[in-house]
């Protein structure tokens, strides 16, 4: 039997610290009947869900596709239709990066009601939680948000563009082109341009290399870091100062 | 007698919707001795502070500067040194376009703790909303987020370079500017690109108008909308079908 209203909302987890899921997304995850949840989505937030809701990994990462993004779109419908409400729940925002856009257009296509629940996206967030603003007078007017690889694993053509500009630049799931990065800054003369590259930002397992162009592919050969990771380029790494910062983790039930 | 903690939190309220306040934000809120929020800050959300807690409008718009950036900054401080633990509610995220910076800048020099709670920023919260993704593959494979107007009130630079790129850009405080934007991609042929307008996005008096580069100016003049707005530029805004997406707004109290 078809369920009186099948329908689907694309939420935004958050960066990986749970408390930093939207107020939005908590009433929409304790609604769900069926989640559909990627790796990076924390066991805190996925508890939220009513006892009897359906969960189900979809989760891909850069070497263990279990699902592809056709399956994944199908399993989102044929859910809703069984189920009811599907939450489709995604690290960081939907949009950045997260083929949510996709997936969107594809439950729209079937005929479906969609939502979409925005979260904190890591570009932002994750270098903003260790006190580096993506923008900042003197230093940086504006930002731009890549990934270094393009759908066919080349890298991406607008990161060679961003290297040219005085935006800050954000790159998500650029750590395995981090050489590559470094040799396009350095082609423009910016050797001396301070560079943060954060791993599990915003977890307590969170993991912080500063240093320049010139140096920072070596700093991480020697703290061996791996994904997920946010790089973050520009001046306004330079307000990086570490102790002087109050983190807090909690869990937000309590 | 001093506080036997005082430190300050920089909050992002997010772009309107109260619901889109972040768990963390909820809890830090609750927390404050002291709130100093801005114009884009929902009273809802402000309800949330303690009954006993101070709460101070510091908010400038364009053309209505109460209060100048450094005495935002020494009132920050001194409500630290007074009453305890500040909270310095901004709306969207802190550190686009919010002058976080400065602010968590001039705390540390101050000698105080200080502790950022990233938020939805409207540069992808406010068109994401609405189903326009800031990338989506074969359109964009990448975002840039720039304000119209640079510290002297002129036309950015950064503006300038964004238009020649093929990221998806958005711009933040933009509306009269528009005109002048409209010049840039006119002359980089770009007559056809299609760009949306969205008018106290996230919120039930939200309003949308679409269109090209070619006629949103006339669009605009003939659906007079004003600030704050955020501007989205590229292929991605072709995505918006306005009625095949699901909008609850709710009290978050209920």
């Amino acid at each position: 039997m078809r369920p009186a209203n099948p329908r689907v909302s694309i939420v935004g987890a958050g960066p990986g610290d749970p408390e930093l899921l939207t107020m939005k997304a908590w009433r929409t995850i304790k609604a769900a009947d069926v989640l559909l949840y990627d790796a990076l989505v924390s066991d805190e937030i996925l508890d939220l869900a009513h006892p009897d809701a359906l969960k189900i990994y979809v989760g891909k990462r850069s070497s263990d596709h279990t699902f592809s993004q056709e399956e994944i779109n199908a399993m989102i419908v044929s859910n809703a239709l069984v189920y009811g409400h599907v939450v489709r729940l995604k690290g960081g925002d939907p949009f950045v990066f997260g083929r949510g856009g996709e997936e969107m257009d594809y439950v729209r296509n079937a005929g479906l009601e969609v939502e979409i629940v925005p979260g904190i996206s890591s570009s932002i967030g994750v270098p903003g939680s260790i006190g580096i603003p993506v923008t900042h007078r003197g230093m940086s007017e504006s930002f731009w948000v890549v990934t270094a690889t393009d759908k066919n694993g080349n890298l991406a053509n607008d990161i060679r563009k961003a290297a040219e500009t005085d935006a800050t630049v954000v790159v998500l799931m650029g750590l395995g082109k981090l050489d590559q990065i470094v040799d396009l800054y350095t082609k423009q003369g910016k050797e001396d341009l301070p560079i943060a590259i954060i791993q599990n930002g915003t977890l307590s397992n969170q993991r912080v290399v500063t240093g320049t162009i010139a140096d920072i592919s070596l700093t991480l050969k020697n703290n061996k870091m791996g994904a997920p990771a946010v790089i973050i380029i520009g001046k306004v790494v330079r307000l990086y100062r570490p102790t002087e910062l109050i983190h807090t983790y909690q869990t937000f039930l309590s």
